[in-house]
């Protein structure tokens, strides 16, 4: 069902029926485009806002992204109708709208492109999806060759739906003097002002055609007729009727007629994307559709992504975690901290967490992350809950509901971007008239402040977990979570003031994480777990006498970060995560499933059990207690969790899963006992924190290559069942090249000498170093 | 294609390709249900403000009804599959999603229900869909029938889609203890305040089947499998499979397996709606779901719509006129004063119009809602945008623009408020301290001082047409069609006070009206029509010298209204609307149509031509024309206006408007010249202030029958083509039988004896009058 290639670069799946939501998506900073293996697409453009240039059939609600989205007949796509003229058969590439049973089906990702093949009457159609590195536009390749050794007449039709533009003007038709159809809307408005901020929005979508068509029609409606888009009515007569949409639903038709000798093949480009004028699309045209243009483009795309493949490369005796690390973990990094998720007011801990993935790929990025972040502080320490990323952008949906949790996310960034690259300098760096570390004070000491008379930290309508969204609004309740998770900061920040040489805020903050950690223990320890919080009427939950929502991961896992937890304790609560939380598909984030609404916690409850936060594993919770798990040396626990983020191993977990092992979802649903149907389904989601933490934890947990202020500190955590890792890293512009061997000895040699402490001091930029490690 | 049942009552379509966006609407005072004779179906439900129990399968935006929408294969709709089991073919009625081609077929509309009677392999299936007069209930019955004399097996499927409910929480499953496929979904929140704003919403939509299905499933995406919604996959196995739908796209599909003998029927009864919860599901079921609960429901809501059916009937030449007079307009009217459009906030103009309309119905509630408007009056005489008709409602889109013409419609719905009731007590009504005639003053004033140095009404960002919303959004631009129609409003008022022995008032507001009609003449007259404004950089448009926008129809009309057109003027103007607005479909608000911005006009010019406002036949502004025509005594002009409201009078006219005659829609699209093959092309939006006017001048213009202070003045105007007219009307409690004959001569006898002024003095309540006019 699914095969590997290039040593992983490539993923390709067999069937279009096996995963029907699986896909994959590209992206360069002003595009992302998401497309499944079937070929439906969900793109979105910055201008600055999120837009779009295809549209759904109806009028949709502009909203942040929707995980799991069901398809549908008209859902946005980029499909090739091909009809043998000598037969009328008909069949589409790649499977929508047709889905005629094919001979045979390829859907490739790589980290540059998405490719396509298809064979079915004697036919191979082949279609290639790249982006340039800047531009807002899709570059299609489409292949078509006989397989049959005959002649051939054969009709080509792309079809892009552009769908519902507009109520205000919308109008498509084929444009000779560009070879496009070209499809026009004004973003709808009532308010006069608006007008004049929508006068720069790209409201024209194009289909550039290198070749003139010999057919075309721009309405959906005329395209389809009575047959339903899986037998067009258009496509039964000779050619396309050539007609425009008028107020009526555009949609980007064209038509090759072909001859096609015996074995033969014909090629054909495309463009398709957003405009604001004629102008722009004939520019895209000429910069972007020859065949020159497409492989000088797909050149740097190519370029621009291997900027961001990390200096991570893994040999282990698991072959599919060292293809997903090598090739898809990095990418998925770099995409958050490359685009912040295509918004202009990301989440500040969204924001913080994606940079912290940078630090492993570009760390200037993480350092400027910082910065600008800082930028929004407060007068009273308190980070905003988003940061806005451009002039004019405004906090939205869940930026408008005061959580209480940002502040603890500066500390956590600041320990990744310092371990990489002891950038200490960053500092003395002044912001509105603070420094950095000054800064780090004023939101360690917010975080200090904002507590009840028992220490424990305020939740107001939420912290890291949103929809816990009712736990404290009236102002009283506190989070277990975030308790700990503000002792673990201010642990890092102490401990990185003690570096700095900051001794006094190093005392301040450590006393003042060991007061959070004391507090955690006298009010929130259950007796074999942390509990999740206390609400407005002092009513503990996430404890043993809880029926629904009984444990909760966060807050154990940040008491073993915090240092919280005794040895003891930490025994206790390990071993309730394994008998409560585990389950097929990775470690869930509470258990069991709310089945209905608990009024004192708020909207997790309203989620049926198995969707996104109620019983799921929910990954980026699961990778915070890799982390914690590495962080206390359990090597084995850390790798189970973390291993079973990646769908697979075989192809019953895929497709349990339903998606390709090519990016981390932000979950799998849960509730496993309740609905085992659904239980381990992916959200399809690239979108989370998720993959900083588990690129992190593969460096610096399993490879046990972890900066410090030194250098290199060298600790690999293998598995047990583990006997060798391989891996090469680049750290501070050195090469470093690992060999773990399980040998029952223990031992941590530099190029051949022993190398005491196994922290590699005094790194030279451009050298090379080799490392063995010995296991017992 | 279409025939009419019951001297009209009825309106069938005999194709369900021939018209595919044609259909009807149904509604109560808390639900509204508009479906195309192919089964698609919009439908939304007060609760207090819209919403919706069967959704899109996307997340869809919310707002304002969208005109002329495109249908696609998943839109929401009410389907019945069925399968022949002996063959395994299959079709659906009434015609979507698989479009078989049907050996009969039948939708009719009908002012109570909305039926459907399809034949195919054999078997007739008829559908029909009613509602009760309060609850929110869909009450279908499903009737399937052999027609082949053989003893037969057959699925029979009721498919009703529910689709994308919520991404907080969506859910279905058959319950067996209710009978009824039910989804749950939790309206999607963020901030805590809307938790418990959204407590009493009705998140649960239910399928209801009063006998027990032998087979279910509750998933879309099961149901339709790779088949498609033409061949859904769980339809080709015996059994639909029984599944839930676990955060994942309801729909509501039951199986019910046949024997039936030779000529056999089977009827089944379903019930489709949102609830609160169980208890009100079950409520439901019991109230509506047998078979005297259909037939009691049914004759009920038959006596509701009765209530609003008029009281006017009317036998002309022309029969499909009659039949559109007699059953449907009023129905029309009826429904607008009666659900205010399904709107919280209805725009002021409107609710003052469709209760004008109301005044033909149902007198008390125009009086209620003139109260109720002045209710929210401003202190300085002006009225709001909106009025808002429940606790809580807020004014929402276009209401929150500043429109300049809402206090114009004060007097004009009081006008024909007191001509049909001359209940002159309601001047002396107490609002918020001022009588009704003090606030009539105040809206007056208002008008009058709202004007700049020329004497020209300030338009602000729009008046009656929304969107010339930048003529005058700098403070300074002016309506020709506001000054003219303030003119006519302080005229009305002026007459009104004259009436009610308001002397003072009457002679300030008729020199106030002459002094706007001055005015016009001054600044507005262009020679042979009147400007339709002057932009804030005064810019006149609307005239001569203008290639697009030259002539609109509104400042014309009500120049007319109003008396500033003079007999050379009024010969001038109208040859003007001949020569430039006449189309075959009807008059156009304005021509030739906008190809681009112009920014000192506003969106009209970014709708393409052919859209709603730009070089449409806007029927409000059409049937304002007519109102004037038959003011002025033009009874040809008015009729042939009138007439081409109507969809017909042949099968190439019903086909270019693609609309049944049930309703006018708000426009027919304009642009002959440009795009003749979407020209007359109906919206499908039955909400309009045209039917409230359109009915008004079948009465007062067509049949000259209209109040006045002293009883009915009786002055019918014929088209010249017409010899003769009989009309009942039900006024003030008395019941007039009028006949009309061109003979030659004039005279109007009353019972037989001449009638001196034409004008039927102390009507006695409940007596039978006769009225005979000849005409020459």
């Amino acid at each position: 069902m699914i095969r590997h290639h290039d040593d992983g670069a490539r993923c390709e799946l067999t069937s279009p029926t096996a995963l029907p939501l699986a896909g994959g998506f590209l992206w360069n900073r002003r595009l992302m485009i998401q497309m499944t293996c079937r070929g439906y697409a969900t793109a979105q453009f910055m201008q600055p806002e999120p837009a779009k240039y295809a549209h759904a059939p109806n009028l949709e609600a502009k909203t942040f992204m929707q995980p799991e989205q069901a398809y549908y007949a008209h859902h946005p796509g980029r499909f090739v109708y091909v009809k043998d003229e000598d037969t009328g058969t008909l069949f589409s590439a790649p499977y929508e709208p047709v889905r005629a049973p094919l001979d045979s089906f390829s859907f490739t990702a790589a980290a540059h492109e998405l490719a396509w093949t298809v064979e079915h009457l004697g036919l191979r159609v082949e279609m290639r999806l790249g982006l340039p590195t800047d531009d807002v536009v899709e570059l299609w390749e489409l292949r078509v060759t006989d397989l049959s050794g005959r002649p051939r007449r054969v009709s080509v039709v792309p079809y892009f739906p552009i769908g519902y533009m507009s109520w205000m003007n919308q109008s498509a038709e084929w444009r000779a003097d560009l070879g496009a159809i070209v499809a026009s809307s004004v973003t709808p408005y009532q308010k006069v002002a608006d007008h004049f901020k929508n006068l720069h929005l790209k409201d024209k979508t194009y289909f550039l055609c290198e070749r003139t068509p010999d057919a075309w029609e721009a309405s959906q409606a005329a395209f389809e007729g009575e047959g339903g888009l899986h037998d067009p009515s258009a496509l039964r007569a000779d050619r396309l009727p050539g007609g425009d949409a008028r107020y009526e639903t555009p949609a980007a038709c064209v038509q090759y007629r072909l001859s096609l000798a015996p074995y033969q093949s014909e090629v054909y480009r495309f463009a398709f994307g957003p405009a604001l004028d004629d102008a722009e699309i004939a520019q895209v045209r000429s910069t972007y559709l020859s065949e020159a243009d497409f492989a000088r483009t797909r050149a740097a795309y190519a370029d621009y992504m291997a900027s961001g493949s990390g200096g991570l490369r893994i040999r282990t005796p698991d072959p599919a975690l060292d293809r997903f690390v090598n090739h898809w973990l990095p990418r998925q990094v770099f995409y958050h901290g490359d685009v912040n998720r295509l918004s202009t007011d990301p989440q500040t801990r969204n924001y913080l967490q994606d940079n912290l993935g940078m630090a492993y790929i570009a760390p200037p990025v993480t350092r400027g992350a910082l910065l600008h972040a800082l930028g929004q502080q407060r007068d009273n320490g308190a980070m905003p809950d988003g940061i806005l990323l451009v002039e004019g952008a405004e906090l939205k949906y869940i930026n408008q509901v005061p959580h209480t949790d940002h502040c603890v996310w500066l500390p956590v960034c600041l320990q990744a971007y310092l371990d990489e690259t002891a950038d200490f300098a960053l500092l003395g760096e002044v912001v509105n008239g603070q420094t950095v570390a000054q800064r780090l004070d004023a939101a360690m000491a917010w975080l200090q402040q904002d507590r009840d008379a028992r220490g424990l930290s305020y939740i107001a309508q939420g912290d890291w977990c949103d929809p816990m969204n009712m736990v404290g609004y009236r102002g009283h309740g506190v989070s277990g979570w975030l308790t700990v998770a503000a002792a673990y900061a201010m642990t890092l920040w102490a401990g990185l003031c003690a570096d700095a040489g900051r001794t006094d805020a190093a005392t301040r903050w450590r006393a003042a994480a060991q007061e959070l950690n004391d507090a955690a223990n006298t009010h929130l320890w259950d007796g074999d777990w942390y509990a999740r919080g206390i609400t407005d009427d002092d009513v503990q939950f996430g404890i043993a006498a809880d029926t629904e929502g009984r444990i909760y991961l966060n807050p154990q896992s940040w008491a073993l970060l915090s240092g919280a937890a005794s040895d003891t304790q930490r025994q206790r609560l390990l071993a309730a995560i394994d008998a409560q939380l585990e389950t097929p598909h990775g470690v869930a984030m509470f258990n069991p499933p709310y089945s209905r609404m608990r009024d004192d916690v708020g909207r997790v409850t309203q989620k049926h059990p198995g969707s996104a936060e109620n019983g799921a594993v929910y990954n980026h919770a699961a990778a915070f207690y890799v982390h914690a798990l590495y962080a206390v040396g359990d090597a084995d626990r850390a790798f189970h969790a973390l291993r079973r983020m990646i769908p697979g191993p075989d192809e019953a977990d895929l497709r349990q899963r339903g998606q390709l092992p090519v990016f981390i979802p932000n979950y799998y649903r849960g509730a496993h006992a309740q609905y085992p149907r659904t239980a381990g389904r992916s959200s399809q989601l690239f979108n989370t924190g998720t993959a900083a933490w588990a690129y992190r934890s593969v460096i610096e947990g399993l490879c046990g290559l972890r900066g410090c202020t030194e250098g290199l500190q060298v600790r690999p955590q293998l598995p047990s069942g583990w006997d060798r890792l391989d891996a090469t890293r680049e750290f501070r512009g050195a090469q470093f090249e690992l060999q773990v061997r399980r040998t029952g000895r223990t031992s941590v040699r530099l190029d051949g000498q022993p190398l005491p402490g196994a922290v590699v001091h005094a790194i030279e930029p451009g050298r090379s170093y080799r490392l063995e490690v010995e296991l017992a």
